[in-house]
């Protein structure tokens, strides 16, 4: 199978890159190395310095685990698009390359209008590039949970079946997302269900949950192919932040209450996803939409099992702080997320246990030093606290 | 009150703009011109010469109906849209100004990136600009009818009361849209329905049916007060494409088998909502939905209604033409769409009567030797009727 991974110099698309590789495939790997620059803006790093993409595939190549193409370009360019399709011929995208922060699309106008023109636009790029150079090609697109809000009722994997007024029909599960980049992804789906509906593409959109974990069977092959783990405010998922938190003796800071309740999986979960859904293609014309998660927790539980951890494993006493929600967003809700159809497919979930947690807590501990712990906090508020005016670029 | 129309050159911007004046309003028109260009790209003209924008406004003013202010400016620009908003001070902003048409968006990878591009960026910064400069004021959003698609249930105006395996829930009345276009529409409304539960924005999305007719009150009132009046297969909506064939001695193009059913309403009913909406504003934080259409037909009743009428008043023979679809819909389908909102309001229908449809053959019987008839029938293909790769921009 040939594969193209898209956004593959990030936290994702890095070690999906060599997993396909490692299994045998033909992986190109593309990136415009925007996020990078996205990260330098809010003054983040990752948590180890990560190599030039291009670096790390030689270096993979050197270890003897197969070479990729690489391709640096944006996907908002579409002779750049449209060329790399045509000559790489995919039978797999593997669809990453968007910016990916809900508070990074929350901190002003431009960086909430660059968000949704940066997404819609390479996905619609994508959907014609498809179109005219790889039209049985699969797209596997990758969406998130907090797509779809907390609404009051079962969250499914697909249409919503339902009897109004004794009338039947299937409905497009409706979304209620809580930032402009949450909403980026619901433009992108529902410019996807049309494409598939009306070029006859196959797609697959991958609701996924909030990512942990610092390693996967890659990136532990060789320090040089580590990915970028990020743990502060703006790029940082909250259980990566934790870990950070713990290990610099700061407080972990959960949101309100904590009550808040959201789907998680293991980084080495999301390999075998991607990996699952791209050897079971969507058909041709079908929009396919499964919810990459494994378990649902709370963002207390979550707080509580690192702050217990922390305390067993590595004798580090961790408080836990409530700050102010900075999100707008509901703090108790009904909250059951349907996801079955990767079980079904063959997904072998790894886990949050106390063992997974203390590896990426030894992970944080060993690189503390580079933990930069003014960036832990955050600072970006969907609510405006004040009256005033505030700048706008 | 103070009313910002966008989008005030076109078809019923332009109108809009006059009718709040006469009625004694502060009005501001802007605009980008875009559209004309946009209608030189498809070959596409008026069916009568239009005024640039401030001839009509010094027109109407010499008139002594008195004066609008211009803006002449881009929506993505947001400089230009702060500038504006901050210094006009609107209590109203009537936004019609997004690339209008389902064909256009269709006709390749380029007008597809272009008008959801233009269209999603032009209403984020102005809610980015109303968060900042006019908080208070209400924005009126022209949506489409269209984004809803063909479900097999009622459409609602507004949220759609849900009760799935025992529990109760209020969803987004999901929407299934045929077009690029009708898709930046719905994207609108997701970033609308956001900013104002985030921002306390007061938004109506005003659903709007196929309007058709070449005349209001207003610009009756002189010949240099026309508006620009379209019946091309990209830009002219379907009665008035209708009118120009049958002037023209050709046959009326039915899409299909003419079973579609649509709602339409009379450019005079366009007039009439939005001043209602505007004179009852939403509430800080609300995002209401209300479907702006006063009748439902079929295509081919609609077709059948201007051959009987252009028989019988201006005594030409007319057929009728089944063409294959071009676009990608239900040809046969339910379609029950709630539309009581605006009649609360007081709303007072002009139904569509053999007497309207004569006014407007009439009018483009007038005008026939300005019709291009080459620009009638369909070359905009949903679905692409050779295998062979097309060119793209």
């Amino acid at each position: 199978m040939r594969v193209l991974v898209l956004g593959a110099d990030g936290y994702l698309g890095w070690p999906t890159a060599m997993r396909f590789a490692r299994l045998g495939h033909e992986v190109g790997v593309l990136d415009n190395m925007a996020k990078r620059a996205w990260e330098l803006e809010v003054g983040a790093r990752p948590l180890w310095p990560v190599e030039p993409l291009q670096s790390r595939v030689n270096a993979f190549a050197a270890l003897g685990h197969g070479t990729m193409d690489v391709f640096v370009g944006d996907l908002t360019d579409y002779a750049f698009v449209s060329q790399v399709v045509r000559e790489f011929r995919p039978d797999t995208i593997i669809h990453y390359a968007e910016q990916p922060s809900a508070p990074f699309s929350m901190m002003g106008r431009e960086q909430c209008v660059r968000t949704q023109v940066n997404n819609v636009t390479g996905t619609l790029n994508l959907i014609w590039a498809m179109r005219e150079h790889a039209p049985d090609a699969h797209l596997v697109k990758l969406g998130s949970m907090g797509e779809y809000g907390t609404p009051n009722i079962d969250i499914e994997e697909g249409p919503l079946p339902i009897e109004v007024k004794g009338r039947r029909d299937e409905i497009p599960f409706p979304k209620q997302p809580g930032s402009f980049y949450h909403l980026s992804k619901v433009h992108d789906s529902h410019n996807l269900t049309f494409a598939a509906r009306t070029f006859g593409l196959r797609v697959t959109d991958l609701n996924q949950g909030i990512v942990y974990g610092t390693q996967t069977e890659e990136t532990l092959l060789d320090r040089r192919l580590r990915t970028s783990v990020h743990y502060d405010q703006v790029f940082g998922t909250v259980l990566n932040r934790f870990c950070a938190e713990s290990v610099s003796g700061r407080p972990l800071t959960v949101y309100g209450t904590g009550q808040q309740m959201r789907g998680f999986l293991n980084i080495r979960d999301t390999m075998q996803c991607v990996v699952l859904v791209s050897l079971n293609p969507a058909r041709p014309g079908e929009f396919r939409v499964m919810n990459q998660f494994t378990e649902a927790f709370t963002i207390l539980e979550l707080a509580q099992l690192v702050q217990h951890t922390a305390r067993q494993q590595l004798g580090l006493e961790v408080e836990i702080a409530h700050l102010e929600n900075p999100r707008n967003e509901l703090q108790q809700h009904y909250y059951n997320a349907k996801h079955e159809k990767l079980l079904e497919l063959g997904l072998v979930p790894h886990h949050l246990t106390a063992e997974t947690v203390g590896a990426m807590l030894r992970d944080f501990h060993e690189h503390r030093q580079h933990i930069d712990t003014s960036v832990l906090v955050p600072t970006v508020r969907w609510v405006r606290a004040d009256p005033a005016p505030i700048a706008q670029g």
